[in-house]
């Protein structure tokens, strides 16, 4: 094995063109392997193994730069950098990270969960370069998909203004996660597609040649006619009017071409886009026929190329989306709109069912978020499929277009709290806090499926401004769903368990389920907590809130979100508002820093979302030998 | 006067265009005596005089829709829609919004302070015309500074993609508020200052037709080449790839050629972007001349073209400005980084001594944020001067790139709390709640301008995370400055009076006069409450909170941010969590809902930030019949 010869990039530099072309091929092997195992994120990174060696050969890193968007196309650049003994650890807690990560490597310079940063950060790399007066190469990897994001094309129309050196890889495999949407996609393609661009411009000289010579105006035309020729038949206008050095597009998997044009781009000054065509899954053709479904995922069969099935109930997501199938038969103004998620959001069968009221807006959340909001202020109802994390890029259109406005957006809130193997990055675990401080908003978080279901409706007949439903990245209970649908009234909590002394007040499934595994172990010691259902993080149950006040209950709330300025805080907030000082109220949730991959059960764990710690905390409200009134 | 006959879009129509290019005057004037008197966005709706009538003049408002980007250059729709005999309550407390506002007019359909939203705005309301088998028109008006900001490239995707029926005025001034920058921008001015384009075309025709006739590959070439150039001569290819019709440059004052090129346009399917080409300030040659003083401002002198000066201490803005220019004299490391605000921002000085140091990047904080985050990665020191309103468009690289790679950025967060006569859309009110929620960052607000020099090198100081001061639009209190600017030991707060039982926590200079006149106010009571200058939100001074609780002071907790989530939620919680129950902290902040324009004075008037509602909470924390401990 080749492989077992290279533990950094300059053990690859010593390769010849058909050596890489060996190791590539055992790279695919490796990685298939490896991630049948662990799961991960195989398709996109099947797409770049020889675009990876290919950068690695051409390029020094860590001296210059590689700055991987996203980041969960990082695995064979992993690999080569010396880590390739820890696969078996991917995305396990404590063990090597599914994105890049620069606590793992120096070669890891620019971390990333979230996509089209990375043009952002290649500039900033090269501005500090330059006034440094250092003259390392910096590289972006980017998606097409990712390209589409706004940050990205902020990005470069600062670099291709101040015309900074540095090199803009971009990785088109027509996909993001979905199939890509938007104009900037079919241009794209028209470019991969038109092979005429590729040999007019040599056919083009001699055709010019034949234009007689002609004098007066038309002569000043003529020549402006060659200029413009040239520049015309060099496919990417689009991107050399934003000032950059279009070359491509380069098929991505032939080496040699690679490398060519790598040694041909290195010749240019100022900034270079480099158009590179993959496919994703390459080598591994379940992967290569469906790649959005082995975009990422668990563990697999090689052979049958089929994931292992997971057991339980479904996830909340799909009755999300089922949910709002059934809903939509009733009621013609929902419409879904995704940015680039339609299969995560569990929306595949409900674009199906009604093409047209399927909005893909492709990675673009904040245009998403303020087009809810036109889409409502019309009489529409928009259902805003999003996951937490990335719903934090619409954060400004969520304040300034939807609440600031009133207008009756709904939001579906996936992968709320613990996201698990995919770490820092991607955890849900800021919008109870940013979401509850806008006013106008109602935000809601299910207890199990079947109330999910039921929030969905709410959230649909509510008409008097944004209301969200948040929910985790979890299969349900399995409880038993009613027939049909039904509202719940509005800043309503319920009591599922009664109790007294103590109340846990829990924010959502995995947090009631805490609770009662918290009521289980105090059984014994003969104290008995009431359990609420905090359904409604805003508004407040203010009814229940004065009956625990009267009740003389002590508290604690329980959330699977930062617990600065979380639904605890909330609840603090509410009591100190009224002048009843003398309540207690203990907030736990996630402490104030970030929490890496593992399984969600470990992440919990870490953070102290656990029975054993909720049972210390509750005791410890008891009365103490220095209390105050 | 022909202005007094206008009182809706129908007595427009009317009119001959000769008639309206008087009308157009009228407004020049009308617009240049009221606003000397109430302040606004002079320039901008001095630019597009007759562009608004051409729109009023083809179009059907309401039936059609108008969406104005931003919204301050909607005075001129205003006087056209029967507001005219407002503008004398213009951007005053319960007057005349200086923005699109609902609640005014039906022709009034989507509100903005932010710029960048209109496509999608637009966007949203094609596809619900559509749905709903509708037929009207929508118009976006977007000026070229908004353009570059990412969500308006993210909707622009999105339109060409669908091709959608909906007409894009891009109203080209060369200018955001600031002369603009950015490839894009680069790219107009080619379009604009080539006049070749233009004639080119059919000059072309003649060319082709000169061409000899050919056979083999060559003639394909031929026939591709006249299809190509046809496509090539007219401007704005970069919109046409995007799948804009585009038509322009249009002469943006010349009221004839508006009406024909909105003629033609009419005729296209799809998406159309009409080009204009307008002069900010157009008319008042001191706004010609220096449109960027001319953006928006208060009153003036019309003979003169001298704003009325405002007297007292510099503002917040300035002295950060200077202060920073103090300290990049000493540190290389330190760059500017500003989002098309370098004047708003009180950096143009600093731009003038270091030009390299100071980086524009145009309307992108997305973006901005990022890169700085790059930039400190790589030993620099960026200075992320933004306001308040505008830092919420970086919500998730704040997260995700700056706090969670805990980078050395500085955040000089500026219009920090009520800012006055842009209202609603412009408060900063919500960057207290949702920076404290995100780990690693340090938030500080000053008591007084010299304090916001030892904090500004308090943040240069600070090489162990992102660091944030936030200050007010506002005047400094005239305070005696400090020869050298001293670092604050990070999380100390500090008492600025000495006082018993109470003690009023005081966040920010506003805060801290409020706290200061309660003072005043319970002298005549015997009453001394203690006030804290709670100068870093966070960390929290634990050691000041713990001395509090000892001493068994009632705490009321001062801010000039939205009250969910803010500073006095964050206190309540560090007491909860240790278990402290029996404290009586009161938090009082904004309430939860959009505060609307008004002088600052008015606006913390209405939501109680006044000494007599404090005096009032104060005592209601005495113990009353009904308490519990």
């Amino acid at each position: 094995m080749l492989l077992n010869q290279i533990n950094s990039p300059a053990d690859l530099k010593k390769l010849t063109v058909s050596e890489m072309e060996t190791l590539a091929a055992e790279i695919r092997g490796f990685l298939i392997e490896k991630l049948s195992r662990t799961g991960g994120h195989l398709a996109p990174n099947l797409g770049v193994v020889e675009l990876t060696l290919a950068l690695h050969y051409m390029f020094d890193s860590p001296t210059d730069k590689f700055i991987f968007d996203v980041g969960h196309q990082s695995y064979v650049h992993k690999i080569l950098t010396g880590r390739k003994e820890r696969f078996d650890t991917l995305r396990k807690y404590k063990g090597l990270c599914g994105y890049v990560k620069m606590s793992e490597s120096e070669h890891d310079v620019w971390e990333a969960g979230h996509s089209s940063t990375s043009l952002s950060a290649a500039m900033g790399m090269a501005i500090s370069r330059d006034l440094k007066g250092e003259d390392n190469k910096i590289v972006a990897i980017i998606g097409d998909g990712a390209l589409t994001g706004g940050m990205a094309l902020e990005a470069m129309n600062h670099i291709g203004h101040e015309r900074k050196n540095l090199t803009v890889v971009l990785n088109d495999n027509e996909m993001s996660i979905a199939p890509n949407v938007g104009a900037l996609h079919n241009y794209l393609s028209k470019i991969r597609t038109d092979k005429h661009y590729h040999k007019a411009k040599e056919e083009l000289e001699g055709l010019l040649k034949r234009i007689p010579a002609i004098g007066g105006t038309l002569a000043k035309t003529a020549e402006r006619l060659k200029d413009s020729l040239k520049y015309l038949f060099v496919s990417g206008v689009w991107f050399e009017e934003l000032g950059f050095t279009y070359f491509g597009p380069v098929d991505g998997h032939n080496l040699s071409q690679l490398l060519e044009t790598f040694r041909q781009a290195e010749k240019v000054n100022g900034p270079v886009l480099i158009h590179v065509i993959t496919v994703k899954g390459k080598g591994y053709s379940p992967a290569e026929e469906d790649s959005q479904a082995w975009h990422g995922g668990g563990p697999y069969k090689i052979e049958s190329g089929e994931y292992v099935k997971a057991v339980g109930p479904k996830m909340y997501t799909e009755i999300f989306g089922d949910a709002l199938i059934e809903l939509a038969e009733k009621d013609e103004r929902i419409v879904a709109v995704t940015p680039a998620m339609p299969s995560g959001s569990g929306l595949l069968k409900f674009a199906d069912k009604f093409p047209k009221r399927m909005i893909d807006v492709g990675i673009a959340e904040q245009h998403a978020a303020t087009l809810c909001a036109a889409l409502a202020l019309e009489g529409m109802k928009p259902v805003f499929a999003v996951y937490s994390t990335f719903m934090q890029r619409s954060y400004d259109q969520i304040v300034h277009d939807i609440c600031r406005q009133n207008t009756n957006v709904v939001f579906a809130i996936d992968r709320a709290g613990f996201v698990g193997a995919d770490g820092e990055t991607h955890q849900g675990v800021y919008d109870i806090a940013f979401m509850r401080s806008i006013p106008n908003m109602v935000l809601m978080m299910p207890k199990d499926e079947n109330e999910l279901r039921n929030m969905m409706k709410t959230a649909i007949d509510y008409n008097e401004g944004p209301i969200a439903v948040r929910y985790p990245r979890l299969n349900g209970l399995g409880v038993k769903m009613d027939k049909t649908m039904k509202p719940i009234p509005i800043g309503t909590w319920e009591t599922v368990r009664e109790g007294e002394k103590f109340a846990i007040l829990a924010a959502g499934a995995p947090m009631l389920e805490l609770a009662q595994q918290t009521a289980e172990l105090l059984k014994t010691e003969g104290i008995q907590p009431r359990i609420v259902n905090a359904r409604f993080l805003k508004p407040l149950d203010e009814n229940m809130l004065m009956e625990l006040y009267e009740g003389g209950y002590h508290m604690l709330t329980l959330e699977e979100g930062a617990v600065r300025g979380g639904f605890g805080s909330a609840v603090l907030e509410f009591y100190a508002e009224r002048g009843l000082y003398g309540v207690k109220v203990k907030p736990i949730g996630i402490p104030d820093y970030f929490v890496e991959h593992g399984s969600p059960k470990e992440q919990r764990q870490e953070v102290g979302l656990t029975p054993e710690r909720i049972v210390t905390e509750l005791k410890s409200m008891l009365p103490r030998r220095r209390q105050r009134a």
